[in-house]
């Protein structure tokens, strides 16, 4: 599928805000993902607030981008909505992996950052987003529209090699 | 997006077998999810063998369908790939989304079966499709052409409470 090929990490934005139908469209698509026991764990921050994207930039050495973004979103695992704990990180990469797609329906980039589970990152944005314990941040997503036309774009990632029939052993 | 609001758990198929070409379509799509450090850690098994697809049917209660699906494919995590070994559950999941949201543009249906980190799935399937310990099995999926026609369709899981601006406790 063109969106699934096409989708690419993209950290250069124009400066031209999301509008508010594209934001919900991104977490309706976050909703819909599957998740273990249907559970949903997920909750959703939307970074607003100049001084608080400054934060989030601060988490990790490679979020510096979400001081400018013009989109700046947490997800996050509610442990009180957990039926299935272990497949928690599961779930939320499946609905990360949504909003990501719909990005580039939608016509923007993003990039996944990854919080959960380094505990240093978990606390700095706990503590930033004011999120109580049960909360647990997950990933930020950056997302604006891409300062390069072609910044989503088909690259070829198909490995033979990885594909096995019947046993792993005898491919 | 259409293909992710339309995407449900779908069990119950025709006998027809699918096309080579949608089976390397299927590949394709969990190849190209974004990976931490892009270390794209997957691994994937098509069980075509009978006896096989009874062994993966006995994983879980739940895997009951796989005896008879036309496609049993196991998404597995190399643990010799791994760079970021704390992020294999997250790209798997968005590896594995890929492929469910393929198959609904696919005409296909199709189910996500947890495996890993339960311990008696992963073991279970690693004695049954010859892994080596550093292969850890992940999800089943089953997929085929639907029984019924509707099978895939719009389920609306929008909740507006989950959703916060700026920090989680003042929404």
């Amino acid at each position: 599928m063109k969106i699934i090929n096409n989708r690419r990490s993209v950290r250069k934005f124009q400066s031209t805000p999301i509008e508010p139908e594209k934001i919900e469209k991104l977490l309706r698509a976050g909703m819909q993902a599957p998740s273990a026991n249907n559970q949903q764990p997920w909750e959703f921050i939307i970074v607003k607030d100049k001084a608080l994207k400054y934060q989030v930039s601060q988490t990790q050495p490679y979020a510096t981008m979400a001081k400018d973004a013009p989109l700046v979103m947490i997800v996050a695992g509610n442990e009180d909505r957990l039926m299935s704990p272990e497949n928690m990180q599961q779930d939320l990469g499946a609905c990360t992996e949504n909003i990501l797609l719909e990005a580039v329906e939608l016509g923007l980039g993003a990039t996944w950052l990854g919080v959960f589970p380094i505990e240093v990152r978990v606390k700095h944005l706990q503590s930033a987003l004011e999120m109580p314990e049960n909360i647990l941040p997950y990933a930020i997503i950056i997302v604006g529209y891409p300062l390069s036309e072609d910044a989503n774009h088909y690259t070829d990632r198909y490995d033979e090699s990885r594909v096995h029939t019947d046993t792993y052993k005898h491919q």
